[in-house]
């Protein structure tokens, strides 16, 4: 006997949604488009000597418990590396014993969905905000709040009104560090401020930071968790540093929700796979890392100069931008009038694929935005798929390019303006 | 200014709850006691040479694909392994495009859980059960319902009442091979029967497969997956199988579940490490699996062999338990009045250790129960430990050995009864 099956799925899984980004980019995979699309890190950048080293020294030293099943919580040396990095960035009261060893940084979102989000319950995001982290609260049904924010991150002014307009809200998570699709980064006095009304508005804070170590000349201020380590659960990852195939990321918990994340992290895959946490421990031994992204922020950083440079030439006047000073992204908007989400096709046509800015906003998408990513392509590619863009873009607003206009609404246009 | 933390969990928190089993471990961790307790393999059969070689071959040929962000889906080639598998298995439906590869199989029981369990509804499980799957479940709120069963597991009698006792549930939680803890194997025909029942009660099943491959004399019957394939999501793993530190596992998902399904995985930690994937399909390459699990299997004999020995001679009158066909557990049933629990401090003080079966219920306890590996000691070791709880059991029971009776006590004696 065969009958009809029977699955029913559960309410939540109608707040399951694909990755919008990763549906976009399905569209704008062609032989001979130049992508600033994606997120994905130069390949060049990956150690893989240094990886492959490690493998064997792992496999040499430990391969028993390296391959055998482990505690939840993590490799201890690992997670001794992990404090000590945090109290190098300032959060002093950074212990192992607090720092839980996440499947990659995702992982860390989903564990704060599941054990924070509470359905109905108001949670702010920033505008525009990380649309990972969206989709891994989403299932848990959370109120989403937009704070307003202007080119250091959400405004201080934006926290101290959540009591008021929006009250109970659960958490605000905020990306403070060179943010997607953002690219802005906060000033420490803006950190100050923001922690300071969080505490008065009585909002705790999820702090992602896959970004921070991604500077071009100067490290970013201290977490926020330096200022409120008992307000704010921080999420770090080694995807950027040295290779996001591995999956290793770490969240760092205040002690009240640590019993509850270890154990949803316990449900959620036993642990991060052994062998990976080792082999990230091998490879940053002896002060590797360094060296190793001293490499990588010099390449980001004239990589950034060559996406700047070339929008400065290419894109159609009143286009506004920040030239960030790290992370993967910059993020534009372009004249009254644009939709980035319908020029796509004919971007795609023209040979260069971007992020449409629309997929990035828990509520009210603004129709003239865009994310370009400068860590994929070369120099030379980046000038080469910025003309492409700005003929695109420049033939749909009908203007001049902005390196015919003068001076100083060229100088202007990189200030910014959400 | 610094005020109290204001986090406040989500309702679902206080569902999420420690492993019981990782708690009574630690009580056991003690030098010189020998614990038939844990469920880790032997690390003596993880093929540490094969998996050195795979990390070059993958390291030397394809390190940019293997260390960058991946589809949530898993790699290709990986996924077709895999439904060959399945379908060597008897699952003659099996296609890789319906396979999701997940960080070990407890994540395939955490996207169950996010996917399917829905609040208050009947899901019914095993007696006993599956903790882990549980643990998985429980934050979503299900009304477990419990199976009754005999040594070939849940009876179909159980699953057809089901309508009428637990009307609208979800799903069966079901493992038919080597039950963890029960130790049982379907036959055939039972397979045929429960998938019958549970077409007629309108309930889909999932079927958990982690220890399939470690039979000992035959290979079990095709999986349930097998006979209702739209109405079975199956999940396996290759922690047993290689080694438990790459959290590599599986789930063939039928057509109608897999856009949530890869919604969910994608919202978890947005792919199974690469890497890893990589390496576990590197390791399976040119036939190599038969002869790694043809010793694995021989020497899991040989140790269920010693221990069914080892009971037969120190374990008190009216023990009950059924040697299993393979897999890594023994389930016993002590004498009435025996509360396996509370004797746990003083089998440990007499140097061994065991999981209490209490663990496993998810109802109405059954506190004459426990759960032995046989796996992790040495035929020799399993024999001296046994002799120790053996001499705790049968000081509390005031009984003679079962070597003492007569052989047809003894016989009767592994034919179990729960």
């Amino acid at each position: 006997m065969t009958s009809t099956p029977v699955w029913q799925v559960a309410a939540r899984s109608a707040r399951l949604n694909p990755s919008v980004i990763r549906e976009i980019l399905k569209t704008t995979e062609r032989p001979g488009v130049l992508s600033l699309a994606g997120g994905l890190p130069a390949a060049d950048g990956f150690p893989v000597d240094a990886i492959r080293a490690a493998c064997d020294r792992v496999l040499t030293r430990t391969p028993r418990e390296a391959l055998q099943y482990a505690a939840s919580e993590g490799h201890g040396p690992l997670r001794e590396w992990v404090a000590a990095h945090l109290r190098r960035l300032g959060v002093d009261s950074a212990q192992a014993e607090r720092v839980l060893i996440t499947t990659g940084s995702q992982q860390g979102l989903d564990l704060v969905g599941k054990v924070l989000v509470e359905s109905d319950a108001p949670l702010a995001v920033e505008r525009p905000t990380y649309l990972g982290a969206v989709q891994a609260f989403s299932p848990y049904a959370p109120r989403l709040v937009e704070l307003s924010g202007d080119d250091h991150g959400p405004t201080p002014q934006a926290l101290a009104e959540l009591p008021r307009r929006a009250p109970g809200t659960r958490l605000a998570y905020l990306q403070p560090n060179f943010h997607n699709p953002g690219g802005w980064m906060m000033p420490a006095p803006r950190r100050v401020e923001l922690v300071r009304a969080a505490q008065t508005a009585g909002v705790p804070l999820v702090e992602d930071d896959p970004y921070g170590a991604l500077w071009f000349d100067r490290a970013p201020p201290p977490p926020l968790a330096a200022a409120w380590p008992e307000g704010v659960l921080y999420l770090g990852s080694f995807s950027k540093m040295l290779a996001p195939g591995l999956r290793v990321g770490w969240l760092l918990a205040p002690a009240q929700l640590w019993p509850k994340l270890l154990q949803a992290k316990q449900a959620a895959d036993l642990h991060t796979p052994g062998f990976n946490q080792r082999l990230v421990h091998e490879v940053l031994a002896d002060g590797w890392l360094e060296s190793h992204l001293s490499g990588l922020r010099a390449q980001g950083r004239a990589q950034a100069e060559a996406l700047d440079r070339a929008l400065r030439q290419h894109m159609p006047a009143g286009t506004h931008w920040q030239r960030p000073a790290g992370g993967m992204f910059f993020w534009l908007r372009l004249p009254p009038g644009t939709d980035t989400l319908a020029l796509l096709p004919q971007a795609v046509a023209a040979g260069v694929a971007y992020v449409p800015g629309a997929a990035f906003f828990a509520a009210r998408p603004d129709p003239r935005t865009l994310r370009l990513s400068f860590v994929t392509l070369s120099p030379a590619k980046i000038d080469d798929a910025v003309a492409r863009l700005g003929a695109v873009l420049r033939a749909h607003a009908g203007t001049a390019p902005q390196a015919g206009r003068d001076a100083s609404a060229a100088a202007a246009s990189t200030i910014g303006a959400r």
